[in-house]
């Protein structure tokens, strides 16, 4: 793990965070307890689905809060901190309960990923961190599942690192795009840190830096008999690249005893490339030589690619998906949903110009049904939080903008998405390895109908309303507008 | 500064920096020292320049290159390096030598922003960093260029933290905005870090916490008097939150002796709004108070919205500063030029299917020609190392594509772009404030003609070989091809 301590990111914040509480803390929402909910508002790409990631690295944070005294002395120079609120940083212990859906689990918009519940102040100082956190790696996730699903079960590499917004764009970024799906990454730090695979042969440079190419070939042939991949596009992929690595598989591979593992192509018209490359590849007797394919992918061009016949085995995947190119900001928001009263808990709302930035108030619960039959997640509801849905009995759907449209749904399985990860402030949940939340995306995604996960125009699975949420949310717009 | 030694990121690396290394340490080339160069090789939205950034991070990762016991344990089990390799690493000492155009340049694409010669083992290992720094600052510097061109003189503030690719996304990006030219940020780590501006007053959760929007506003105006804006748009603009507004600066800022400062629109259509509200604001004797703005900004519906009359002071923008959402990706690429070999220095070239990916060969220094009347900037040339460009007699420069296109340059300044920022390995090179930084931003924007700033077609600005470097590489091209 990278030491997040050292980085000291407790005040990674908007600066109104701290306004906010610093007028909650002289006020009588010193000791107001509230409930707040991450949510999100659109799937990247006109996607049917987004893949939620980040969580580890959200408990992290709330796990290594810390105000050090240069923090506290920076503040003060601020000359609007009182020194009793820059005592109460000092001091500040997280003692929020926090629900969250698990990374690697399909998601959809408006349903809560996360549930905040505890002290006003300490809630609302975290959105920023949370956002930050849950918004970045389930862009990369969402966008590595495109990818990996466009390429078919061929295998998919991340090399984007150099083109990634900063250090830890490159580093999380990784992870999050080995929990969508990819094989393996060229970053380095991503193996150690959290054990996924890496991989990586040459650059240009390498072929470039030799007198010749052949002879750049041939010492990477002898120094990697048993792992070797050349690349063959720095002078004439055809021309020359192919059959100088044809001729030093012949002279320095095989007479080791291994076989070739592949040659890489990084410019040009590849889907071309790559069938006359196979075919002189066979011709040549190594048809178990993979071909890798690289140079501004992304699944649209693989899914291209593979429709005109290209012949490539593994796709090296960079800036595009570090980036999420195509569509790179995740719309995650943190909003306020009900506060704690003595009458019990008063649900709040946002209204706004914008009919989609309405918010659901209320402190709910999400659920996922399941057709018993066939496995597959047939809708989610969103209940009040002390409701249940009783599975052994049909259950009655309504589309929350025609509400006459409705429907019973019989013979399913209903399951809660969220859990929960923090009580009172300690942590009571154990992430899972990568490897165990790549599986759980693979699980997720497959539960989705072939409908929900096409690119274009995919079916939209709908996320409803209880019945009870409905009317709390009614009453609560007729008095409010 | 952020501890970057205790983060461990010197594996932050793309793993066949390794394998290559590893391949040379090995061979006759472990004593070769090289050239490499980074440049980019396309603007992004198709503007006419982009802003350098980035170099001050780049040169505090390679000050803290150092590979820890676990790092080489790690390495170790990779069982593909070997033990003299291993020890190399741990002794690891960088001692290249680095030229660089300095953060806040205007720079072109095709002309070499780091230099970097020594040990090809070395100038290899950096090249996953070097572009990670540079390319992640430079793309954002250059987004916040355009965005804060577009607000003609307005206030741009950089509120993106949450929507960021990560923790250095956000905190490197919020520096590399305010090179670019914003004038703060909601990011209070990059306050604390690098001294930009941090601003911030309210979330909608401030608003709804309260039992109605006058006591949230009331609270905030008792609480900061002296600094207020109000967030006006949480139930309905128009009708309750201006209205609320007024009354609580009536009420509460007016008799403590205090003006308002602002109020912030989140949603609906602005440009109808601000003008609305302006009316307003006036009519209530408010003309001092500012109108701000928020909700996914960059620079089209900026310049949209002054175009059709917004009356918004001051701009809030954030994800789509944060990511440079148009085109998240920034081009910079890095490429062996020049080896050294008994007979002086040997240019390298990297020939491609794409004809965008040749490089320039040789050891290289690039210019620009500045006009002695105006000041404004004619062109950038790039010649080769050991020549100069001597200004006191007329200059020829010719168009690479057609050589029979030339022209003399006369009454001009030539001034190399690149400083040095490492001697064997030593860094002499003080990186400037980000204040310093961004007035450097200003002064060369202000050196560009306005045809070469404009978003749409912007008229392309030379970047010229010398004849030198232009026969040197055509001898190359006539020898590989």
């Amino acid at each position: 793990m990278r030491e997040l301590t050292h980085n000291n990111l407790t005040i990674l914040t908007d600066f109104y965070e701290l306004t906010m509480i610093n007028g909650y803390f002289s006020s009588e929402y010193h000791d107001k307890t509230a409930y707040f909910d991450m949510f999100f508002r659109r799937v990247p790409d006109g996607g049917g689905f987004a893949i939620c990631a980040g969580l580890e690295q959200f408990i992290e944070y709330i796990e290594n809060i810390h105000f050090t005294q240069s923090d506290i002395d920076f503040l003060r120079n601020k000359k609007i901190f009182s020194e009793d609120f820059l005592q109460y940083l000092k001091d500040f212990k997280f003692n929020c309960d926090v629900w969250a859906i698990p990374e690697g689990t399909p998601i959809f918009p408006n349903q809560p990923l996360i549930t905040v519940h505890g002290p006003a102040m300490q809630a609302q100082f975290i959105e920023t961190m949370t956002l930050l956190a849950i918004n970045h790696q389930s862009l990369i996730a969402t966008k590595a599942n495109r990818i990996v699903s466009a390429a078919q079960g061929r295998t998919v590499m991340e090399f984007g690192s150099r083109r990634a917004h900063g250090y830890d764009g490159a580093i999380y970024g990784a992870r999050a795009a080995y929990i969508g799906g990819i094989d393996g990454t060229s970053c380095v730090i991503a193996d150690r840190d959290f054990g996924i695979p890496t991989l990586g042969t040459m650059a240009h440079s390498w072929v470039q830096m030799f007198d010749d190419e052949i002879s750049a070939f041939r010492a990477y042939a002898c120094k990697y008999p048993d792992d070797c991949t050349l690349l063959v596009d720095t002078f004439n992929t055809l021309k020359s690249g192919i059959p100088n690595a044809i001729k030093v598989f012949n002279e320095e591979i095989i007479p080791r005893g291994f076989r070739p593992k592949a040659i890489r192509i990084d410019s040009g018209d590849i889907t071309f490339l790559s069938k006359k490359a196979r075919k002189i590849l066979d011709d040549a007797g190594f048809i178990d030589c993979k071909i890798m394919a690289s140079n501004s992918l992304d699944e649209y061009i693989i899914r291209d690619m593979i429709i005109q016949g290209a012949l490539v085995d593994s796709f090296g995947v960079g800036e595009r998906l570090i980036t999420a190119a195509s569509d790179p900001v995740f719309s995650g928001v943190y909003k306020l949903v009900a506060v704690d009263s003595d009458d019990g808990i008063i649900p709040k709302i946002k209204l706004s110009e914008n009919i989609t930035k309405l918010t659901i108030p209320g402190y709910k619960c999400p659920w996922r049904l399941f057709d018993r039959e066939s496995g597959k997640a047939i809708a989610d509801v969103i209940t009040l939080n002390d409701e249940t849905i009783d599975d052994t009995q049909p259950y009655e759907i309504f589309d929350p903008d025609h509400i006459w449209k409705r429907k019973a749904i019989t013979n399913f399985i209903a399951k809660p998405l969220q859990v929960q990860i923090f009580k009172n402030g300690n942590s009571c949940y154990k992430s899972p390895s990568v490897e165990e939340i790549r599986n759980r995306t693979k699980e997720g995604v497959d539960s989705l109908w072939d409908e929900v996960t096409r690119f274009e125009n995919p079916h939209k699975y709908c996320v409803y309303l209880s019945q009870n949420l409905w009317d709390q949310r009614q009453a609560l717009l007729a008095v409010s507008i």
